[in-house]
Formats: structure tokens, C-alpha cells, sequence
């Protein structure tokens, strides 16, 4: 979309990285799953040891979409690249700009040398499962996710 | 189980690792899917930048189970422990072989400040959902794993 630019996300950008995370919590029915502070992001992204990284669209000098991600080990496959977050603030939808982060994450995977990417999709998210089949992309259904809160 | 110890993982013990992460691939019905090799799997393990490590149990010097996770970053809860393969040779099962493993995991994660342990399921394997229900642990269905090698 004209006037997008895409770039790797910095430590002032972590409040409206929260916003955009909460906003997708409540599309995904699970407002209250997001117990992690602003703190903890910040540490974890641009800390000592930081533990993951993301690219932002910035749209006239306000971020409207993020891909969030971090390394993954996969016994099958090796060192790939996890997708945890794809999202576009509502009102910007369907304007190219997913698209835009998911081609700038891939093409920044493989300068990395990583072998690929994964990440996971609510099987009742339509948009998106059409959005990432164009890129001829692997779906492998049936998964429950376990959790254990310490 | 008696005699049965669990220890971390050394890189002497990759070759037996990566026939233990075949044997899961074949009961998963995806035995084609597992194109790493053993020096990927030691650089990744035991190189400059580590990015898994493992529990095994050995029984009588033999390796007959391991608990292979790595750092995962969930944007929702924090830093967590991801249980990528929890696996018990299968002439060694229900001996409590998995439950040490898992119990020593948690410990493990306890200790080293993680908020918690996630890992996967597929919906059709009814003896681990048995198993971790035994763990409270918190169920959530409906995931589709997407893919893409580059």
C-alpha cells in the first residue's frame, strides 16, 4: 500500500506492539489471555538476552500491522523461523499490508539462513487460511496446544 | 522407574536422540518428514548458540526417553519452556518413563524462571491427552500448523 513502509521494530515501539497484540486477542476471543506487561516485552525483545523480534508497517508514522517472531528448533526440520503474530490494526485490512510484512519476514529468513517458516492458524479463520494458501504454504490440522502455567 | 535416570543431554548422545525422534516420526505417521541430520542437530544443540537442549532417561546406560525443548516467546504469557518432543521408546512404555521426564521438565523450567511449559498434541493420539490430563494441564483444540520451507 502506498505510503507503507516496512522495518524492524525498536524498543519505543513496544507500547503500540502491545495495543496491536490485545486487539488480536479479542478477534481471537481470549481478551484475557494477555497477561504479559509492557516490561516484560520490553525486556524479552531488547533486554540482555533478547528472545524475539518483529517487523512493523508504518503508516504515516503510525504502526498499523506487526510479524512477530522468534528462533524455533524443530527436531524434523532444523533451525526455521516462528511466526507467532501476523496483524493488521481492523481499519487497515485488505489493503496489501499482511502481505507486505509476511514477503518482507520471508525474504528476512532466508538472508538469516533459516530453513523456513511455520506458524499456526485458528482453523475457523477463513480470512486467513485463504490469505496464506496463495503462498502455497503447508497445513497440517488436528493440533491441540497444551499448557502448563507455572 | 528403578534404575531408571534422568540426566541433561551431552552431545555424545545425538545419534540416539535422532533415532528416538525417527521412531516418534514413524507412530506419527510422517517418518518422511524428518530431514535433519545428526551434525545439524549437534551444532544446533552443542554450537556457538544452543538453541535446544534435552532430558533423557537412561535405563541400564541406555537411552530410553528424552524431553527435547527450547526457549519459545509467547506474546500473550511471556517466556516460556516449548516442549517440542517428549518421547519413550516404545518397549519402554508405561513404566512412568514419561511422567519422570515431564515431572523433572517442570522442575527444571521452575528453577530456570520460565512462566510455564506449552507443547502440541494431535487430536486423534489418545493415550497423551490421557497422560497430561493427569497434569491439569489446559487444552486448547482447533490449531492448523502452517509451513513454509524456503
Amino acid at each position: 500500500m502506498q505510503n507503507t513502509t516496512i522495518r524492524e521494530a525498536k524498543k519505543e515501539d513496544c507500547p503500540r506492539i502491545l495495543e496491536l497484540i490485545q486487539e488480536l486477542a479479542l478477534y481471537e476471543k481470549a481478551p484475557e489471555q494477555v497477561t504479559i506487561t509492557l516490561t516484560e516485552m520490553e525486556e524479552c525483545g531488547f533486554g540482555e538476552k533478547p528472545v524475539w523480534g518483529a517487523l512493523v508497517a508504518e503508516l504515516n508514522d503510525v504502526i498499523v500491522g506487526i510479524a512477530l517472531y522468534y528462533d524455533r528448533y524443530s527436531t524434523w526440520k532444523g533451525r526455521r523461523l516462528y511466526l507467532e503474530d501476523l496483524i493488521v490494526t481492523e481499519a487497515m485490512r485488505g489493503r496489501g499490508i499482511g502481505k507486505m510484512l509476511l514477503n518482507d519476514l520471508i525474504a528476512f529468513g532466508k538472508t538469516k539462513k533459516y530453513n523456513g517458516v511455520v506458524w499456526q492458524v485458528l482453523d475457523w479463520n477463513e480470512p486467513a487460511i485463504e490469505f496464506y494458501k496463495k503462498y502455497n504454504a503447508d497445513f497440517d490440522a488436528g493440533w491441540i496446544n497444551v499448557s502448563i502455567d507455572f
